[in-house]
């Protein structure tokens, strides 16, 4: 895994140098906490959520988020703009499902998403995954309570059907692009206790993404930052919330032969 | 005091083990906060607001909040919805009226929501109690800064009235279920100086109903374990946002044995 | 300048003795930490944005901001309620132009608000100043990558112009009422790596313009109080999230003692 830590180490020092713009249309719960982890990885922030003004605004960014975690019929619109200016204009375009099987909007609005839009890297926990690609699981609310049985294959299944790059995360985050599977090893239960970890794991794949356009090298590189930054960050707090402000710390102190030194990347 | 020490460690010992979905339909303020909080408690927190999905995530959860510190018309559809589910299931509703005799939009979404809807539990301060019961009370935005005359009286009266168990929160607890008052001692006054402290302080009461049929057990074991988490936080920190953090750390680590050694609940 | 910091100082010891209610319009980036820094100043924030309880909310407060920075047409009535409500009633309003320059929807809006309401102070990076005013400047999302060439005639020209105190923020902050130019030298890079640092100086600055009639003095004070805050804050931490943190404890220990003796105003 030599080669793809000096990738990743590279696009992280690609973001800092390019600054890219990413705009994220996203929840109301973790839309704080991703602008500041979008800037501490070196990237700049939009959060611009009006139909009036997204596809605007995304026409000047190098990566779009769209994150269904606080849905309304008015997000639902902003995003199909956003979505199909960033297609135009070949923006990558990164969903994050949250609760795609725990309610019908959420399902119904996720699988739109996936047959309106070209989407360049779906993100999401076993549950929301599992069910978009049809394999059995049970939710409870947005957590996946009894995961799939094989996440790699159905990384890898999904990831062909819609033509994306795919990553279930977790315990451990698998990522596929329909052929290679790849596992990130870089994780810390504490990023379990913490709200929105899975928006801020999908808001630093788009910073990557913005600058590097192979997107399993992205979305990987991406996950062992965000997972690396988790496992220092642990080191010196006594909790979850004292683990958050040193994992966003981590972030911005992170250099890239430190990432390129602490990735652990593993073939599936 | 023995016995509801006991019955209120118990319950924070079955939150843990059951890991309860609790639905906030909540304020943009305090939104982030709430899903940590709840996170930390041992609980899963769902924060769906729209109207299209409200019953349905509903219908998963073990109890609901119903919060109005930043309201609009849609989300009180939404809080109906849900709220009219929750009764048919029997999941209990637990009201945070916020900044009820501040503005009439609160004051009447407050009192049709106790009117429409069972609710289990009402948690509020002084001001907001006080102006729902007919109390005399001053507000300054959605503070209280003129308290009623006793509020003891206040709190038993209203839950004889709304059929809840009621709490008023302040510089101290006090939570009545209509024939009982009790007071709950744990506390420290840089929770004055946090935002959304008094939404914690419903979403924690939250948790513990879904698991704690004895709904003034439920609301005095969270009221004192928000306290006691705050006195424990208190003495280590320099300022009200360290403080924040160290509060959430010292929730998500909080033991049952702590809680019922160091709960204080008195009879008024 | 020993003058203007005794009444930045005065100001200070104003807003913790007065705790005067400031009403924010803000966006769902912000609106948690803005709530924060307006109490640890001392005042006491309400964040009401519905537009049926704007102008009700807005007449109980001692000053008004409206922040543009994740817009919608409902959020605009609301503000534009608020503002005429305000402007009857003598209460200071205090715009932060959000991205204004970066789409037409946000310079439209920002155009419209200090065309329709009276605006005590604008304050706003060089990029949304530097649009407003008609200067050449060029965004990226809400900031500007390039600045305008002389940002000191900029604030005097736009606060003749709007009949406004107007403060440019950055690496240095600007400040004009139309006729003197002010610096305040007190910042630290980290409050760049830090979301929505620019609408806290705005709530700042409300609170302060809230007991402080000479709107150039109360602008001075409060990007002075946050700036030096930022230089005690960063000196014990390892990163922009602690520092926040810090930044945020800072403010809440701030003496007026401790103002008067570290605010570097100068003029230009």
């Amino acid at each position: 895994m030599a080669k793809i830590n000096t990738q990743i180490a590279e696009a992280l020092a690609r973001i800092r140098e390019k600054q890219p713009l990413i705009h994220h249309i996203t929840n109301t719960v973790a839309i704080a906490d991703t602008a500041n982890l979008t800037l501490h990885l070196g990237a700049l922030p939009i959060m611009a959520t009006a139909a009036e003004e997204a596809a605007e605004m995304t026409a000047q960014a190098s990566a779009l988020v769209l994150n269904i975690g606080t849905l309304s019929s008015a997000l639902v619109q902003s995003m199909l703009l956003a979505g199909l200016k960033a297609n135009e204009l070949g923006i990558p375009v990164v969903l994050d499902p949250v609760g795609a099987g725990a309610t019908r909007l959420r399902t119904h609005t996720s699988v739109r998403l996936l047959d309106e839009l070209g989407i360049a890297i779906v993100r999401g926990n076993e549950g929301a995954i599992g069910t978009l690609s049809g394999a059995g699981v049970k939710m409870k609310g947005v957590e996946s309570v009894k995961g799939v049985a094989n996440p790699a294959a159905v990384a890898r299944t999904s990831a062909r059907s819609w033509k994306a790059v795919v990553a279930i995360t977790g315990k451990r985050d698998i990522v596929s692009d329909g052929k290679r599977v790849l596992g990130v090893e870089n994780t810390h239960v504490w990023l379990q206790a913490v709200s929105g970890t899975g928006c801020l794991a999908t808001a630093a794949i788009a910073a990557f993404a913005a600058v590097e356009s192979n997107f399993l090298v992205a979305t990987v590189g991406a996950l062992a930052a965000f997972g690396l930054a988790a496992e220092l960050a642990a080191e010196a707090t006594g909790g979850p919330s004292s683990f958050k402000v040193a994992l966003f710390d981590a972030i911005y102190n992170m250099t890239p032969e430190q990432l390129a030194a602490g990735a652990r990347v593993v073939s599936l």
